[in-house]
């Protein structure tokens, strides 16, 4: 290994540690701190981030990457000092645009904004969260200013998220979702009586619903000496490193599918960091891929796994045993059809299947808008009930179940929505060939076996870490094009099933 | 606000921020990662560590110290940043002096040498552990080798725990204890049967246990909104900050005595943290004092109160409410004397009041010579012997028992053990100037009130943080040396009144 590769892996791995230590500290935060230490933390949080971003920029990191790409510029792409060079120096350019007075005034704003976001959305006040998301645009399109001329401005909001689609491309996956999930919503809208969610409520303690969901958790293939389950407000998944997983839910007494989804959705996002190859360690590419390609395994575990009618086989005796006398006399098909409900409604975080999308669209077309300046901030929440209406057949009745609905804005975060729209689509064009591969997915499934899924989805996907994107993992795996229709296709014959 | 103390709290505040950002990644490696994520959480803690160390030895920082230490001389001592600039320079000092290689041998040397101990003890085979305990004796002398020669070679040894005494006045404390509790430890070794602690054996479930130490915790003090009580081997107390404070303790379901008086003494520490003035956050004097001021308040919440007469009146209920079965018709007077149980033993962690501090000496005076070369390493386990039935009147039956007991050695740390006696001897001798002050404290422990006892140690003691060292802060309240007497005077009193 030459001098240049050594200091350049002593780098990465101090990096690495760094980030881990934030990721340790901003969990912390979250799960275990109590109220009063926040105030402190804040500035625990500020001074990693301010030494983070200082490793980042140094220009004597700058040149040894310029060196290291120099050097490996003849492996082949997957080498992992070649594929870390190459992705610290995209990461690394996109710091260095950022002056750091820009940086820190997005960052300190969004502190003071987010408190001003809670407010508003309590007291259903949109007009005082206005003057803060006013000045979140300003500096967002300040930071669209620090990079080079795209087509549409909104592809550099886009590209800070991993996201490799331009929006022309993005604008005709949505008009394609838009054509093919309008049958759907008609259809399920329709016939509302057709399946109901009643056997999700009842009361469900929070210590007996913690002990079934690890169950599940684990036997989705997380690992015990590795992963923690534990409770938050809203549910995430994070890890220091591919040894270290956390996931987080949430627990109503009152009904069980919110934290039992969250649950399986979070596993699906922990099971990519878990895993990550360990030869990967401190190393960029030694995380879980890009944003859409980890909510397509998020979202695969919770719908293709999760949502399935075999699952439920082997669920079913499980729900029976922990809770008797709820579940002594319910039926697998019965849970299958309550976990398939389709309804319409307002708040993106609940929505089902079929409408998730189209919440989704609704923020995408806005974000364009109000960067193209086509759009007044004071207008949002009327442009957002026209759109409601439009896309979902629903009027928001005030502003907190409509334009403040979301956490994201309130820290100037524009452009990332769509990663959750990606993660469908991407996990429903991977599950045929999955299929193909593991012929017998169903009736393991219905056994209780996941390892098979796990095993899969490890070699082609996890454990390249960040070695590949989006698009190049895709193609590896036999994928030439972003495509809705199998997402389309599989969302339909559910609710043909189901609502039909 | 000078330039020069301007950019002192900047750095104070980043140095504060790093060691609790340490402070929060190491509780979770005992308390919440699980197992395999060790590995790379050591590169976390090595990396943090590192530049921790980057910014204290920086010779700008240093510069600037200076500067500060003239600009605040004719300012009171009491002045936060006159203060916090001395005890940094002392640390900072302190820390210049150790070479890059040698403090990272140690720390290196410290993590093998541990896993060597585990093995040992575990096999009952000191010759094992031997030549790494032989190196550490050899790297802490090149440690004291750096440093201006003192009078004896181990003090450089105690000043590395900010201890403030000589070995040649911790001698004649020794000399005095050792006197001073020979008829103690005659006495109760003569008459085994007068109490037994049979009253704390049984069967305790661990979530019965928890909630019950924790409503302890809080009536002696903690804030709920501040405090976290968890379980971990060893229990530890430990605070990012004053406002987030940590302790730990242990469930054995066979003895509640353990997670009990483990839990009060934790609880001592935490007050010590919780209490430190708001206004000294993100300096250096801005956390709990001296390692021995420190066990001073552990050792009182523990003992002075947690095996008072007076505080089973209050606690006997408790007892009872969480454990109905096994308390309902046990008194308070039989808890108060199987709490204060004496009974020479091999363990120093299980020693009762009488005997405890001979188990330091025994160490106090091991050390001395091995850092004088007067004893040989392989000599240890019979010199242990020795010593322990000359103090104790027992003889260990292995080494397990004997001379690999502490974890201590294993770090190669030497120098910290005196800090624990000198906290039992100085928390008896605040006692009386405690109840001088507060006439009414036996009834007001008996009624469960115990926020008087914490507002006297705030005001005394906890809110100045580290602005004082222990002889000052003891002056302050009155005491000008340090005196075994109130503590050999008061453990005879209890062990009169027991096995009298």
């Amino acid at each position: 290994v030459s001098d240049t590769l050594k200091q350049l892996r002593e780098r990465f791995g101090e990096i690495y540690d760094l980030s881990g230590a934030l990721t340790i500290v901003e969990w912390d935060q979250l799960v275990m701190m109590r109220p009063r230490g926040a105030e402190l933390r804040g500035e625990v949080v500020g001074t990693l981030s301010t030494i983070l971003h200082q490793k980042w920029i140094d220009p004597a990191f700058g040149e040894l990457l310029a060196k290291g790409a120099e050097e490996t510029a003849d492996r082949p792409d997957a080498d992992p000092d070649k594929a870390s060079i190459a992705l610290a120096t995209r990461e690394r350019d996109r710091l260095v645009r950022i002056p750091t007075e820009l940086a820190s005034e997005m960052a300190r704003h969004g502190a003071v904004a987010y408190g001003i976001w809670v407010e508003a959305r309590k007291n259903n006040d949109f007009a005082s969260f206005a003057p803060a998301l006013e000045k979140h645009l300003d500096l967002h399109l300040q930071y669209i200013d620090r990079f080079p001329k795209t087509e549409h401005p909104y592809d550099v909001s886009l590209a800070q998220y991993d996201l490799e689609y331009t929006t022309a491309e993005l604008n005709e996956l949505f008009a394609e979702l838009k054509r093919g999930f309008r049958p759907i919503i008609d259809l399920v809208s329709a016939n509302p009586g057709a399946a109901n969610d009643d056997v999700f409520l009842g009361h469900f303690p929070k210590a007996t619903q913690a002990a079934m969901f690890n169950e599940f958790s684990l036997a989705c293939g997380a690992r015990a000496d590795v992963w923690r389950l534990d409770e938050t407000v809203h549910p995430f998944e994070t890890a220091p490193s591919m040894d270290d997983v956390r996931i987080t839910t949430r627990y109503y007494e009152n009904d069980i599918a919110s934290g039992f989804f969250g649950t399986l959705h979070e596993t699906g996002h922990g099971l990519y960091e878990d895993g990550v190859d360990r030869a990967l360690a401190r190393l960029p590419i030694g995380h879980g891929g890009t944003h859409d390609l980890h909510e397509s395994q998020s979202r695969m575990i919770e719908n293709q796994v999760g949502r399935s009618r075999a699952f439920f086989d082997y669920a079913l005796p499980i729900f029976q045993r922990y809770f008797p006398e709820k579940y002594g006399n319910v039926d697998a098909e019965t849970l299958y059809r309550s976990a398939n409900v389709m309804r319409p409604s307002l708040i993106r975080v609940e929505a089902d299947e079929a409408t998730y999308n189209m919440h989704i669209a609704l923020r995408f077309e806005i974000e364009q808008e109000l960067v193209l300046g086509n759009l007044k901030i004071k207008d949002l929440p009327e442009i957002w009930s026209v759109k409601m209406q439009e896309l979902i057949g629903l009027t928001p009745p005030n502003d907190a179940d409509g334009v403040l609905q979301d956490v994201h804005w309130s820290g100037g975060a524009f452009g990332g929505f769509v990663g959750y729209t990606l993660g469908n689509v991407i996990g429903a064009q991977l599950w045929p060939l999955i299929n193909a591969d593991l012929p017998d997915l169903d009736a393991q499934f219905a056994a209780g076996e996941f390892l098979p899924l796990r095993e899969w989805l490890r070699e082609k996907i996890h454990k390249h870490g960040r070695t590949y994107g989006t698009r190049e993992t895709m193609r590896r795996i036999g994928i030439e094009r972003i495509d809705p229709e199998p997402l389309r296709a599989s969302i339909a014959a559910k609710a043909q099933e189901i609502y039909g």
